[in-house]
């Protein structure tokens, strides 16, 4: 029997609702969930648009959906820490147990990775999900299904901050305000820097990191130098510089930017990939400076669960991130929607 | 009275010997020094010939040099570590106690930093020469004032190494086979890498190396591509990418190499500052592998010291760095033999 | 001309007011400095009743006093950090800028550090103190005189905090309720710490924890065995140990307990010394759990700044620990009441 | 049909040569060895003897033996690094993969560890053994049998060595002169100590310590008190105290001299376990010098193959430890005369 919709990109520019098989659990570390909330990525949209993002192409029909939340409704033989019932957000990507960069505590960086929505794997846009129940985290009662959907990016920003050791005493630049930007603020201010200036070219997102508690200070950069970034920075800081910088924009001015504003000894994390290579990178003031730049790459162990500690306690109010919602069967028109742009995050429910 | 004969640089392309006048302790903290031996630094050379280093630009006479050792010819007053007739390396940057930098353990990064030989500070080609105790290593009876004079170029190595934590169980590639490049590769090898291969496109540079045990593997990249460079490291090391890279050249291509190189999580140092900015800088790569660049500029805490250990304990050899020795009073011809690219490294005695 | 009354301990028991001469700046990095605002301090009591701390022993007339803050009346030629008018917080300790540990980043273990109220060095229970400038950091408009007081014990906890490297994700026991444990815990809290619990026999220490949110929970561990605590711990967090324990009492029972509540890789600091040794260390628990255990000795680089920018952020509310306030001339009512353990921190006025 | 001939232990005492069933690979991730040499360990005597170790009791006849090396006779389907007739070193604890311990890097503190000869589970000496492939370590040719056998012990040492991040510049003190003291000096000195100073009460393993160059000093503390100890350490060292110890004792008396012999910021590591507590714990000594202090567990990621490299490079020399052989069918031999005291390290061989 089968009563699995999901939302399936046939090819570029062409999704459909689909009924799937629902999975059944064969291995007994896994739990099934009934999907109830996924947030619409970025990646989501490029797959619609463009077949591809980055060297993954889909050549073959895949469901999409990667920011779930939703409710355990089987557990396998050997599964201890959830029960049916519980609510948990959903860790998008199953790495090989087996492989070096799990057992050395990088499992982000598995290469036999099984990515929800990254081809060839099918996403979470569906009626019923199977994970080994170390990859669900489980929410408190108090924190919604939506936010529970908002771990995912939260996590990228979580696991951004934490291999940039941002703590109390630290101070964070961040380019870019979408989302993942506006998520790497967060994160940063809730790890302990004390100022936070995020910089991007729309007032109305800056307004909204302020609004939220994501920043303390915004930088509109639009047709603006580096010198006047700069001044800015200091002028508002006591002429102190960043400790820590991020981009999450791929961009290579910004990237260059992000670097040049930084502290001696500073900190660089670059967030979003961009272009495989960039230009003008400012090699000299790195070696002066002595500087780290970092590459984060999704999120790894402790990160899914710090990002849900971090909504639980207050620390990060992630919600307001939600500005259209969508039913499943409107996933398509949720998708044609977000090509304009004007959302933050769009949140689609599971089937009923 | 006057008895310091000084090797001066008066202005582009001029050297004279001139006498300076003694320099007398007047700080509690210092040593004076009589240099004995001096090598012959890249940076010297420049400013010879074009009379700047980068944004440092000789405007009055510069006594040269800033490889040195010597032997204590007095103390001040609260020196307690050293004693008249020690023999000493030289450490030739002298920061502020007062800076932040100094104090946080990153002297090397002091913003008030006298360095030797880099404008307007004056070097050490001159007969005496003051230093705090604690800038100067005293050499034990086994190691010359030759090793002494070359502890500096190998503290650069050392500061390399350490700050990209090469331990046993690394591998390393170094890009350039100059006497820094060598040295990081020896450096990196005593701090346990098993595997090290430099790159040059001089194949006695490379014989070199293997010749002094600096590295276990060579490549000449004379007219190769990434590819190949890669295709010979995955041979030669078991398929394994190197964990660590250095690149001493400052070459837009041999860093973005170097980094490209490099396994997941791996390190890269920039030792070699280059140009302001470069193109094609690998970020795609660099995010994707979770990679951490580093910028190293001179030594700082210990290098000095771990230094000469290397050496005392005969870690690294690095006599036969040592191609051409000359008099003081024919520093002027070492310059220009210098020009002609035929030597590693050239000392110059101390005057007698 | 004389004009600086001081608060002078005698001998055992024996304290006066005495006029000491007007402290004059003779290093160009120096300020004068008129103290407002004093905490006291156990060690100061302990000095007064018993004439020694430790191995620290009283034998001639001291002044009194180390936990200040005023306001710069006078800076020396080189100062550029703070002008006359400045409100101060004041770190009690100068180390030699000479030393190893200065330099390489642990000023707090210098052995010729001069620290206030240590014999033989002064302390800060005067009109006027002199301090290099960067042993004083400047409080911010919104941060009083004796919030800047209290800089001193929180830059304690800072310090133990830090070097636990506690961040979110991390979960704090902590024993002792005093000043220094209170701060410890607040400190922890503040640097992410999701669930922090404080262990004391005083219920209302208990309960100051929690009214001003230096813990999440709390334990009244009277007569109560290690496995009482322990099940009380797994209760409350979901059956998970602590993965940051604290001693604040030198109490070898609370250390023990302290460690052995400890998840796998947990860290353990040793705040307060106690004893010289203690019986009944868990050794074969360390062992097995590879745990970490740190000493901390007071405060080194960046943990006064740190511990007035979270006062200033509002991280963490000091006010509350003062119960108490005395006038300069009442110093030694001050010292008496102390003795009857009512207070949590007494503050004693600058003279008028 | 059955044909593996093992050494048993059928309770206190009584070791029986029986035939097990040959074990056959179920999951395709495993390979199959014929175990060729293997040492024997002080645990494996103490179960002989006492028929437990610490905290684990032998209810049930048990393999014994761990220290193993052997060739690959079978490869299950998925095995992709080793081929049959691979030389291998058997690491003889398999962890769950699915515990938080082996996801976060720190396997060895997995609570459903199977470590062999460690009730219930049984040991290698046996003919075939069942392994995961990448608990295997292939061994180069050059590397012997013998030599892969004791890559068990002197993965300990390694392990520890790694988690004190001993590097050049270090120096070391190591209390203990058995098979895991020797190897810890001789990793720690492999890792860069120039100075490794081994303590213990018999000449004759201090003696060997410096003949295969595992250590630069020796001291026979026997009768000896901390002050006579500290005296030649100082006097050797030229006045520097050690920035590493490690006790591989258990001993409380060489505990407390190991800490209270630090220099400051130093690192202790407890490698052996002994009691469960011990007493005269220099807290003080450890608070005030800001020591840290470790356990450690046996070995975990990368320990095993940095064993083998360290071996397969020359960088120490483990051949010498071996003091005697016995063929499989005197095993028992082999253990009556561990008792005696008179060998570093026995091997036995594997059947024929």
């Amino acid at each position: 029997m089968s009563d699995n919709p999901s939302i399936v990109l046939q090819k570029i520019g062409t999704i459909t609702l689909e009924d799937r098989p629902v999975p059944e659990i064969s291995d007994p570390y896994y739990v099934k969930i009934a999907i109830k909330k996924t947030g619409l990525c970025g990646s989501d949209v490029h797959y619609y648009e463009h077949g591809n993002c980055g060297s993954f192409v889909v050549t073959s029909p895949m469901v999409l959906g990667h920011e779930s939340s939703g409710i355990i409704v089987e557990v396998g033989s050997k599964v201890t820490s959830l029960k049916v019932g519980d609510k948990v957000a959903c860790e998008p990507g199953i790495p090989s147990r087996h492989s070096y960069e799990y057992k050395s505590g990088n499992y982000n960086l598995c290469p036999e990775m099984a990515f929800a929505a990254t081809p060839p794997y099918d996403g979470t846009l569906c009626r019923y999900y199977l994970l080994p129940e170390d990859f669900c985290v489980k929410l408190p009662d108090h924190v919604s299904l939506e936010e529970g959907a908002l771990i995912e990016p939260l996590s990228v920003g979580t696991h951004a901050t934490r291999l940039a050791h941002v703590t109390i005493g630290d101070s964070l630049v961040v380019f870019g305000a979408g989302p993942v930007g506006l998520l790497c603020a967060a994160a940063g201010k809730a790890f302990g820097a004390s100022k936070v200036c995020i910089i991007d070219i729309i007032d109305e997102k800056l307004k909204f990191a302020i609004d939220n508690g994501y920043a303390t200070h915004t930088f509109n950069s639009k047709g603006k130098s580096f010198e006047e970034i700069q001044n800015y920075i200091l002028k508002e800081w006591d002429g102190k510089k960043p400790t820590v910088s991020m981009d999450a924009t791929g961009n290579q001015y910004c990237i260059a930017n992000a670097i040049q504003l930084l502290a001696k000894k500073g900190r660089y994390v670059q967030v979003g990939m961009g272009a495989p290579t960039l230009n003008g990178f400012p090699m000299a003031y790195l070696a002066e400076n002595e500087l780290t730049v970092k590459g984060v790459f999704r999120y790894s162990v402790d990160d899914y669960k710090i990002a849900v500690e971090m909504v639980a306690s207050g620390k990060i109010i992630v919600k307001p991130l939600i500005t259209h919602r969508f039913k499943f069967e409107d996933a398509v028109k949720a998708y044609e929607f977000s090509k304009e742009g004007k959302a933050i995050k769009i949140m689609i429910d599971g089937p009923e």
